[in-house]
Formats: C-alpha cells, sequence, structure tokens
C-alpha cells in the first residue's frame, strides 16, 4: 500500500516517567488525577489542592503500594517467629519489627488524609480502624514488654487485630468488598442461622426423649444420647456430616424404625438448611457485587466529567476540550505509550478531525486507556531480519510450516502420554531414568522450535498463559534435574527437596494435554480466568484463619504434643496427654494436627474447614465451653467464607456462559471496529494476524484513505478468554446507563445506601 | 344495599357430577376436553373422535389415576417381599401381583393409545419405554419360573426396570422432567467429569511419586500410597472429604510441607470441581426448567384456541362464543362450581355484557378456572346462625376479642416455652407427667376458643397450613396419650411405639412457635412452598435407590450379618465375617450397613448420599471392582441429583425473593382487581374480609349498580405464600407472551428441540 494521505508522525517529545510533572498547570496536573482514578478504579476522594495532586500521585507509585503490602505481610507473618513459635526469634526482634510496622502504616495513613477532603477521610470507617487498631497493638505491646520486664506473662491479645490492616488498606478493595458482602448478608443468614438452630433443637429434644432412656452404648462404649448438650452438639456434627453414620448405629441397631428419625433429619438440616445458607449467600453475593459495580462505573463517569469540566473551552455553542490539551492529559496519565498510539486514540476520540473532543468522547478516555495496544512493526520474526536468507530459505519454510501444522501438536501428545506411562513406572530401572532426559530434551526441542517459528514475543505474550507454562515448567525440571544429577554425583545422594520438586514438575508437564482438546480448554480457561479473583478468596481466608490461629494458640498451646515414630517420650502414642489414651484421636495417629505454633493451627484450621473428622481432631478439647470456639469457626468458614467461595464460582461461571451467548461490547469497542482497527484476540495467532492487518490496510486504502492509520498498529481487544467477571458485569452495567446519564454526584456516590442502589437495580 | 338492578340468578340445573355426558353435543365435549386439559397443564395429544374423547373423560378420572399411582408402588413395593425379604411370601404370590401389576400397566397404555393419535403415539419414548419393560418383566419372570421348578437359582434381573413405570407413566410429570434435566446436563457435566479425573490421576500420580517409596504406614499399619489404583481411590475419597484427614496424617507426619499437597488437592478437586459441577447441573437445571415452562404456556394456549375454534360463531366481523355455549362447556369442565360462580366467571369474561365472548377473553378461561374462589355467605360464624343471642352477647363478644387479640398468641407461646422447659426435664416424677395433660388440655382450650371465634370453615381453609397442624398434632397427641394411659393401666406395661409417637407429637407441637415470628414465618412458607416439588425430588431419590438397591443385593447380599448384642454367634462381633476382624467396619459396629434386604439396604444407601465415612462402609468389599458400584452411586447420586436438589432450592428461593420485589400479576387478576372482586389471600384475615367485602359491595353500588354482582362471592387471588415455583414461572412467562400471540401449532411443539426454545431464550 502507499503512503497517500497519511501525515507524518508527530515529533516525539520525552517526557518524564513519573507524571508528577510539577512544570504541568495545575489544571491539568488534576485533570490527569481524575482520568488516572478512573482508569484504574481507585476511588480515592483527593482534594483539589496542587500540593494534594502532587501527593496523590506519590501515593499511588507502584514503590509505595508495594511497600505498603510488603509490611503487611511482614506484620502478619511475624506470628511466626513470635511464642509459640514456627522459628523462634528474640522478644525485642518481633516488637522492633512491629513498631517499624505501625509506624509504617501511620505514615500511609497520614499520607492518605493529606489528599482526601476531611471530612470524607474522618467519616471513613476503615480510617479509624487503622488508627484504632495501631493505638490497640502499641498499648498491648508496651504492657506486654514493661511486664516482661517483671518476667510476668501475660497475653499478646491485640495480635488478633492485625489481619485488619490488610483488609482495611485501600489497596486490598476485593477483600473489604468481601468483607462488605459478609455484612450486609449477616441479617438475613442470622434468621435463617436461628431457624437452623431451632430446629437442631427441636430434633435434639426429640432423640432426648426417644433415646435418652435406652441405656444405648456407642461404638466406644460411651453412654449414648443422655445428655442435651451433648445431644445438640453431636446433631450439629451430624449436620456436617462428619459423624455419619457413627451417631445412628447404636439407636439403628436398636430399632431399624429409628434411622427414620436420622434421615429426616439429614434431610432437613444438611440438605434443606445447607442449600437455603447458600441460597441466601449467593443472593446477597449477587445483589451486592451489582450495586458496587454501578456505584464504581458512577465514580468512573463522575470523574472523567470533573476532568472535561477543568479543561473544557467553548467551541460555538458545545464545550469541547481541544487537541493539543488532550495530547498533554494523555502524556501525564499514560507516559509510556508511543506516539502513534497517542495518534490512533484521538482519531477514536476525535473521529470527523474537528481539532477538539467533545464530551461524550472525552468521557471514554479511561476505557481507552485500558485497552491494550499492539504494534504490528515489531511483529515480523527477528530471525528474519538478522539472517533473512536462511529464515526464508525453502527448508526454513517447510521447517516452520511442519510447526504450525496440527500434526505437530498431536505427535506432542502422544508423547506426552508415554511420558506418563514412563513416570508411572519404577525409577529403579536405569533405562527409564535415562528416558527422562529424552523426555526433556524433546519438550526443549518443541520450546525451540516453535520459538523458530513464532515471533518470540507474540510466543511470550502477556496472555499465553500455555506458553509461559510450558516453559517455565520445562526449565524448572531441566535446572532441578541437572542439580540432582550433580549432587548425586558429587556426594552420590539424592536431595529430597530438590526430588520431589522434580517429580512434582515433571508431573506438571502432563497437564498440558488439556489445552489440546476444545471443549477442556473452555473450562480450563474459565478456571484461570476465576484465578485472580480467588486470591481475594485466600485474603479473605488468611484473616479468617490468622484470627482464629491466634485465639486457639492461647487456647489449645501446649495441650498435645508430637513425638516422632520412634519416640521413648512417656505417653508418646497418647500425643503426650494421658486423658487421650484410647480415644479415637490417639488411636488416629491426629497428634500432630495441635495449636503448638502458626503453622500447626492453620493446618488444623484447614482440616476444619474441610470439616470431617472435626469432632475427633477437638476431642483434645476437655473443657465444653471451649466446643464454641470450633462451632464459632464452621459457622464462620464453613457456613459463610465457603458459601461465599461458592457463589462466586457459580456467578463468574454464569457471567461466562452468558458471554458465550451474547456479546458485550462497548460503544469505543464499536467504534475501534467500525474503523477496521480491532482485531479480536481470539483470533489473533500468527499470520493471521498479518494477513488480518493487511486486509484492515486495504480496507481503509479502499475507502479512499482520507482517514491516516499509524502503520503497524492495531487495537487488541481484550479477548473474551481474557475478561474478569468484574471487568464484565461493569462492562455489563455500562452498556445500559446511556452516554448522556453524568450520574449522581461524587457526594451522593459516596452517601449512597446499598438501598438507593437496589430500588434502581435491573434484575 | 338494595337489590336494585341485580337479576334473579340462574335457574340451578342439575348436572351429572361426570363431565364425560354422553347427551352433549361432540364438539362441545371436545372443547371441554382442551380446555379441561389445559387447565391441568396435562398435554395429552388426544384424537378428537367422540369416541377418543369420552375414553379421555374415563383416562383422567381420579380413579384411574390413583389405581396407576397404587399399582406401580405396589409393583415396587415387591421387593420387600421378595427374596431376600424384609418380610418373605412366596413366590407365587408376588409373581401373581407382579403379573396382575403388568396386565394394569398394558391396559393403561392401551388406553392411552386409544386417545392419542397413533403416529404421536409411536414416536413418544415413553410409551416404548413402558412396553419394553412390560416384555422383559415378563420373559424374566417366565425364565425364573421355569428355572425355578427345576430348582435352579437365577437372578431376577428385571427387577431394576420397575421404576421406569414410575418414571414414564403420564401422571408423574415432574419427575420426568428431572430426568429430563439430568439428560441435557449429562454432555456438559461430562466435559468437567473428564477433566476433574484428569486432575483426579495427575495428584494420584504426583502422591505415587512423592509417597512411595517412603514406606510410610497409615494409622492402621497398612502400607501408604504404594499402588496407583488405591491412591486413586483414596483421593477419590478424599475428594468427597470423607478419609480427611486420616488420608493426610502418614505424609504430614513426614514432612509437615507435604501437607502442602494436600491443601493444595482439596482446594482444587473439593473447592473448585465440586462447585463447578454445582454450576454445571443448576445452570443447565434453569435453562431447562424455563423451556418447559414456556412450552407448557403455549400448548396451553394453542388448546385454548383449538376449543374457541370448535365453538366459534360469527358476530358481525367477529369470531365469538355465545353465552349459552360459554355456560355449557363451563358446566362440562367444571361441573362442580356453582351458579353464582359461573355467573361470575362470565361477567370477567364478557366485561361488558355483550352476551358473547370474545377469543382474547376465552384463551383465559382455563386460568380464570384455576382461581380459588370462596363464598362469604356461608362466612358468617354457624353458632351465630344457630344462638344469635347468646354469640352476639357482650360476654361473648369480649372472648372473641381476647382471642383475636396479640396477648392470646403472646400467652401461648409462653406456655410453649414452658411446655419445652417441662419436656426436657425427667419424665420420672409424677408431677411432670400431670403437667403433661394440663398442657394439652391448654392446647385443646386453645383450637375450642379459636374455632368460636373464626368461622369454623375459614379456619380449616384450604392453605391454613398452621391451623389443620396444630389441630392434628394435638389431637394425634391426644389419642396417644389415651390410648397409652389405657394400656398402661391394663397391662401394666408402656408400649414403645406409641410412646415414641407421642413423645415426637409433643416435641412437634412446639414448632408452632417459629409462626408467631414474622422474619421466620417468611423462610418457613418458602419451605413450605417447596414441599410439594421437593416430592418429586423424593420420587427421582425413589428410582435411584430402587436400582442401586437391587443391584447392591445381587451383589453383596449376605456378605455380611447383623447379631444382636448379647448374641454368641462365632463371629458376632465381625458381622459374621472373618475376615472383618479389626477393621473399621467391624470396630464402628457397622454391622447392620449391609444389603441383606431391601430396606436395609436403602438405608446404606442413604448413608453413601450423606458420604462421610463411604470407604469405610464399603470395607467389607473384598473385590476392586465392586468399588465402581459405590463410586457410581456417588456419581449419580452426590454429583448429580444432589446438586439438581440444591439447583431446585437455589432457584426456589430467588423466584421467592424476586416475588417479594416485583408484582407478578396476570391480566386476568388485574382485571378481577378493577372489578373490586378480588381479595389478596395475604390479607384474608377474619375480620377483614368482611369489610373488605362490604366495601367492594359499596363500591359497586356507588358506581351505579348495572353490574350484576352475585353476593357474597369474591375471587380470592392465589397468595403470594402459596405459589409454587412451577405456577410462578409461567405466570411471568405468560406475562411476557402477548395475548394476540397463538404461538406454534401442536406439531411444531411436539416435534420442538430444546434448541428451538432456547435460541428465542429470554434471559
Amino acid at each position: 500500500g502507499g503512503g497517500r494521505g497519511r501525515p507524518a508522525s508527530p515529533p516525539r517529545h520525552r517526557w518524564r516517567r513519573r507524571p508528577a510533572a510539577p512544570s504541568a498547570p495545575s489544571g491539568l496536573l488534576l485533570a490527569a488525577a481524575f482520568v488516572s482514578d478512573a482508569q484504574y478504579n481507585r476511588n480515592i476522594p483527593f482534594k483539589t489542592s496542587p500540593e494534594a495532586v502532587r501527593l496523590y500521585y506519590l501515593y499511588n507509585h507502584w514503590f509505595m503500594r508495594t511497600a505498603t503490602y510488603f509490611f503487611i505481610f511482614l506484620n502478619l507473618s511475624l506470628a511466626v517467629f513470635e511464642e509459640p513459635a514456627v522459628y523462634p526469634l528474640p522478644f525485642l526482634a518481633t516488637s522492633s519489627v512491629e513498631v517499624l510496622c505501625l509506624l509504617v502504616f501511620f505514615g500511609r495513613l497520614m499520607h492518605f488524609a493529606k489528599i482526601t477532603r476531611r471530612n470524607v477521610f474522618w467519616k471513613d470507617t476503615k480510617n479509624i480502624c487503622i488508627m484504632v487498631a495501631i493505638l490497640l497493638s502499641l498499648t498491648d505491646l508496651a504492657i506486654y514488654g514493661a511486664l516482661r520486664i517483671y518476667n510476668i506473662k501475660s497475653v499478646r491479645w491485640s495480635r488478633i487485630v492485625r489481619p485488619i490492616f490488610l483488609v482495611n488498606f485501600a489497596e486490598s478493595r476485593q477483600i473489604r468488598r468481601a468483607f462488605r458482602s459478609i455484612r450486609n448478608t449477616l441479617p438475613e443468614i442470622t434468621y435463617v442461622f436461628l431457624l437452623f438452630m431451632f430446629s437442631l433443637l427441636m430434633f435434639s429434644l426429640m432423640a432426648l426423649k426417644l433415646f435418652g432412656e435406652r441405656n444405648l452404648q456407642t461404638a466406644e462404649g460411651l453412654p449414648y444420647f443422655r445428655d442435651y448438650l451433648e445431644i445438640v452438639f453431636d446433631l450439629y456434627v451430624l449436620v456436617t456430616t462428619a459423624n455419619s453414620p457413627d451417631v445412628m448405629m447404636p439407636a439403628f441397631d436398636f430399632s431399624s424404625w429409628y434411622a427414620l428419625f436420622f434421615i429426616a433429619f439429614v434431610i432437613v438440616n444438611t440438605y434443606i438448611f445447607m442449600s437455603l445458607f447458600l441460597a441466601v449467600v449467593y443472593n446477597n453475593y449477587k445483589k451486592h457485587l451489582k450495586n458496587e459495580i454501578r456505584t464504581l462505573a458512577y465514580m468512573k463517569r463522575r470523574k472523567m466529567i470533573e476532568a472535561f469540566n477543568l479543561l473544557k473551552e467553548e467551541e460555538g455553542t458545545l464545550s469541547v476540550v481541544r487537541e493539543a490539551q488532550w495530547k498533554q492529559l494523555v502524556k501525564l496519565v499514560a507516559p509510556d505509550i508511543s506516539s502513534s498510539h497517542r495518534e490512533l486514540l484521538l482519531r477514536i476520540s476525535d473521529d470527523e478531525q474537528k481539532g477538539f473532543i467533545d464530551k461524550k468522547s472525552f468521557v471514554q478516555l479511561a476505557d481507552l486507556l485500558n485497552i491494550q495496544v499492539i504494534t504490528l512493526k515489531i511483529r515480523s520474526h527477528p530471525l528474519g531480519q538478522w539472517m533473512p536468507r536462511i529464515y526464508k530459505s525453502a527448508a526454513s519454510q517447510f521447517l516452520r510450516s511442519v510447526v504450525r501444522h496440527r500434526g505437530f501438536v498431536w505427535t506432542y501428545d502422544v508423547i506426552i502420554l508415554i511420558n506418563a506411562i514412563f513416570i508411572a513406572l519404577d525409577e529403579e530401572s536405569p533405562y527409564i531414568s535415562y528416558a527422562e532426559w529424552v523426555f526433556l530434551a524433546l519438550y526443549i526441542v518443541e520450546i525451540l522450535l516453535k520459538l523458530y517459528t513464532y515471533e518470540p514475543r507474540a510466543f511470550f505474550g502477556k496472555n499465553q498463559f500455555w506458553n509461559w507454562f510450558d516453559t517455565l515448567i520445562i526449565f524448572a525440571a531441566l535446572t532441578a534435574t541437572i542439580l540432582n544429577t550433580t549432587l548425586k554425583s558429587t556426594t552420590k545422594y539424592n536431595s529430597q527437596q530438590i526430588l520431589d520438586i522434580v517429580f512434582i514438575l515433571r508431573v506438571l508437564r502432563l497437564i498440558r494435554i488439556v489445552d489440546s482438546i476444545q471443549r477442556f480448554r473452555v473450562i480450563m480457561n474459565t478456571l484461570i480466568n476465576i484465578v485472580p479473583t480467588m486470591l481475594t478468596f485466600g485474603g479473605l481466608t488468611l484473616v479468617v484463619y490468622c484470627i482464629f490461629a491466634i485465639i486457639g494458640m492461647e487456647l489449645f498451646h501446649g495441650k498435645i504434643q508430637f513425638f516422632p515414630a520412634n519416640s521413648n517420650a512417656p505417653y508418646a502414642m497418647e500425643c503426650g496427654n494421658q486423658a487421650l489414651k484410647d480415644s479415637l484421636f490417639a488411636r488416629g495417629k491426629y497428634c500432630k494436627n495441635n495449636f503448638n505454633n502458626f503453622a500447626s493451627s492453620f493446618i488444623v484450621l484447614m482440616e476444619l474447614t474441610v470439616v470431617n473428622q472435626w469432632h475427633d481432631i477437638l476431642c483434645f478439647v476437655t473443657a465444653q465451653p471451649a466446643k464454641l470456639y470450633f462451632i464459632a469457626f464452621h459457622i464462620v468458614m464453613v457456613i459463610i467464607i465457603v458459601n461465599i467461595f461458592v457463589s462466586f464460582i457459580l456467578e463468574a461461571f454464569f457471567v461466562e456462559y452468558s458471554l458465550e451467548k451474547s456479546e458485550v461490547e462497548t460503544a469505543i469497542e464499536q467504534k475501534i471496529q467500525e474503523l477496521g482497527m480491532g482485531v479480536q484476540e481470539d483470533t489473533l495467532q500468527d499470520e493471521q494476524l498479518l494477513d488480518n492487518m493487511e486486509s484492515a490496510d486495504n480496507d481503509l486504502e479502499g475507502e479512499g484513505g482520507t482517514k491516516a492509520q499509524p502503520k503497524g498498529l492495531v487495537f487488541k481487544i481484550a479477548s473474551k478468554r481474557y475478561r474478569t467477571v468484574d471487568a464484565l458485569l461493569q462492562r455489563m452495567f455500562e452498556a445500559e446507563i446511556p452516554l448522556e446519564d453524568e450520574g449522581p454526584s461524587f457526594e451522593e456516590i459516596l452517601n449512597m445506601s446499598p438501598g438507593d442502589l437496589t430500588s434502581e437495580r435491573a434484575v
């Protein structure tokens, strides 16, 4: 294609990489702050003074945010080093680290106070929470330290407030959302829970009347269903199914008809009530998610309007932003994008090339900036540039066509299957361990061939999950295998850890076969899409686990001991606790399930989350009230958090599913498509991309070439495969609000109660 | 109010109670068949010949339907009397009953064939299924009987086809729908299941490599994680959480880091994959339900149009049905309704009193007939009529106002609470057993007082669940207590069964307190609404249990024996099976969990549905392949059916919830409201009703009295509280189709694939 009608590319200014450019006029700087806040959905209600805007940029600097996270996790991980410790450190060391962390948190909070409006800052409960937590921690630390000097042992109770920092610092929006969701669900779930408890108490009363005077015995020879409170507890455990069918057997042996009692109990409580809990949690989760997304979308719109109002000038009857202003703004907000990319954004915002951008187009800038752009120029293979004669020779082209052929994938699928069989076989035979080297070599050859065929930067593209996965696994396996062989030949001894890692890596390699089958790939992609949000639940679980682990250690620390198998300690088989003789706990060899340190506590809590055998795990608890600890954990973790997790997966799945059916496209994406500059990422494969590009080129020229297109640039529209649930919901909602609708004002949005949003909610 | 403008009520003809009136003209009879089919959503594609229509009425006679159900359950219950039997009966008895059942089924099928069109009959798989099942049963019975004569033992394999009759007879539409839903879900669930199996196999391979050569032992001293297939099975059990944390302990004791392997396993397989199963099942359930409801609504519309076409006459340019024809039709379809009620229906259908009904109004007749009507005339208290002076005296009115007062309810709530405490106390003291009589007397007084205050027929209204519940419980308790006391005084011995029933009834009485609290009542109503559809799942479960129980009995019959506690039999503690010595099965005293008869099998399958300890329950299975039986049951019951059950509860809850928000009213209900003749059942309480009625009366007369209103009649619009999910969804969908839309024709509807409906599906 010729260069007809294409303008010279604009001169390249060198801009500071930091957007906090003091030389820029303060109005522009403020507008840029609004746009960047909208772009990343940050929702910081910052002050509009130039000083505050500068501090705002500093606050959002990646370094500051990373540092905050670092100190939050440092603070949490102190539990590993404090008494009872996995790796003990002196009190002076841990306490000074804690003071350091608290100072950092305080500094961060002060920084936040500087940039936000005073009334907003003091109305926000999360800021108050952080302050109270810092105060509590310092007080506790001081008291504990003082008492320690006089050798008085006291409880470090303030440790349970540490997760508050994880929840309440502005960066962990998702975790806070999950907590808000829980808080909103509480009233409704409380009623269902009370009804459930009522049902439990009724059934227990029935059980007491039916079985209490039969003189029955459990399999362990203990009295069966005599005491009301014990019956309630046993039946509560039955709801979780953990002691089924044991709890039924004595009554069932006495008379078969009594099985009906337990069947009725399980149907009512386990099946109906537990489903009802899920229904309540899911319903609230869905409702709440929609409200939050709506608020986010309104906030974004409002911020873009604020930015527009700062920059607007009159053009006839219209308020517009001039091209020069707009360009400076974009340079401030996104200093990293190339000038040709910026030119393209301008083309889309000002598609009639009038020299100014109207309000409607301006508002879309935040979304435009979020669309990824790829440059076609760099897409030709580097080898093709360095040694074009060899790379474009017939042999090379043949090789590349072989690699691109379906058969190549199938061949490697077969190799993977053979490898699986070899892995399952015995390792002892030398031939099989040699085979391992052969497979490793084959996989490396595969990666090299693919790199030869496909452009390396495309191959390791941001969203090329499987390529990254393959390469990392193979090279980790190669490194570990070499390391292991070296160790073996020098010290004649296999390192256990390295060997374990090698085994795991070898097996992980096999997962790749899933990606060859279309139907599996769809499911896998859904799962991979879910992963980032699942980390939120990781955070949530971490918070709950931390709190319960710290309480658990205070309550149950040292009650049981773990001794290695060949230990001579007294009562080694009974976990060092004479009372546990002949208990199911000792018989199951559960001694390592204890609250003696932070790591063990976590694993016990994990087992309690899985629910099974939890009544056995807690049988070292002799005091009845301590059982409340376990019931509380069950209610919080299993009834609420696991149900929210399931709700999240259900919702994510449904959104993915509805996406398959309907095309959710924003106005921007439509416009890009109209300009012929969009490429769906799904179709963006190797040569296809080039073909696509060329035809797009031709189209444009066919139309008359009046529109300038920076060569080699296409917009990569976020692929369906890689959209998150959040992004999707936001897009769906944005499609609902008309472009003219400015939405409520900042104050209105901030003061909005969930009810306000519910009332205008679309089902 | 005066009688101004009110026409004399029409002469009361005495009509036959059976609608199969041979004297009616055949066109009318056919139209009535269409209307009644539409009214009950029966979907029988009957022939239009007069003979077929007459047979159609017979086919739907309540007696015929009840008889069919009776024989289906008789046929299923044969398993209780056949070898291995709970109550053994001679082979001749059971086989002749079976032949009788099969003959009835065949007769019913032939009857169905007579009334349906031939091509439709043979295209319907359910008819083919029934025929094949009858043939198979007869063949098997003949072979088994013949071999029996020569004393050769063979297997009664045809018994597993018996549930087919329950599924395939036209009356059990709901169960068939659930099965169709399962069938539609299968392809999608298969892919997820394969991926899940792949993940399981990968983890097992990793476990083999990591733990296989460590020489670890389980708590029972058995080798740990050596054999690949056993690892796969152990980890499958871990997915169901049944052997957590036991399966982890040996590896965890060896090194704490190995816990990470199991945590990863549980997160991926138990949490993510199991949620994914629920998501897939739920999604398909929802989709499928909507499609079915849509088909039903179209069918109803189409049938009403057919009926209209049969009766229509020309009136100017309009096709209409004359009033006389219409009345005859209604008398045929609903012979039981009063003439004033019929008059009211006519008023609604022909609201301008033109003497004919147009198509649009005619089509709504089926829904009109489904609306309950109550007659106000009979609403005044019978005592008020028999002895008005006493009933309307000041003392009587005071008494009634006391009963209506909130305090009356509260007083009885307090009495119930006190009763609960008395029940929990020891029965031995004579004062407490006297107290029981006092409480019983108090409850009876309460019911009598309520009957004195409220009109008895209103008190025992169709939907007055709690009144019915109270009365039944109290009178059953009274009967049982008297019976027990009589037995005790005559034979000096408590009957165990009666005493148990008395205990249960006493506790059930306490449930009533829930209805006093508004929030609980809402949840309880949702639960009560769900009950009818839950019976569908009962049917579904029955089918699956029957099949697995029969297979289980063939496979595992007699492998273990149950001996009473004081038995001297050899290996009584090992369930008569030497191989079970020291097993967890014998230690847990699980001997009664066996497949020795139908009832035991059901209970074992129930325990397997609850999942916990299922690996212990099946440890009497020595042959590895037999484990497949248990895995198959787990997949069918837990992964599919329990998930459908949960989906159903979720959906029911959401529909109930969305109902709270939005008012789903059909055009008919609106019209009734406009006429001032509708009373929402929620507001339909005692005097309120009268007030309401009176004001409705006044309104009408105020308007001019040209409209005749049969005195004392109001339409009772199905209350929100008592709508089923099905009815709700149908209403929602009907609100979507415009009244003019005739929908597809019969043939189109019958040949519709789910895809056709999906494509036009509203999300």
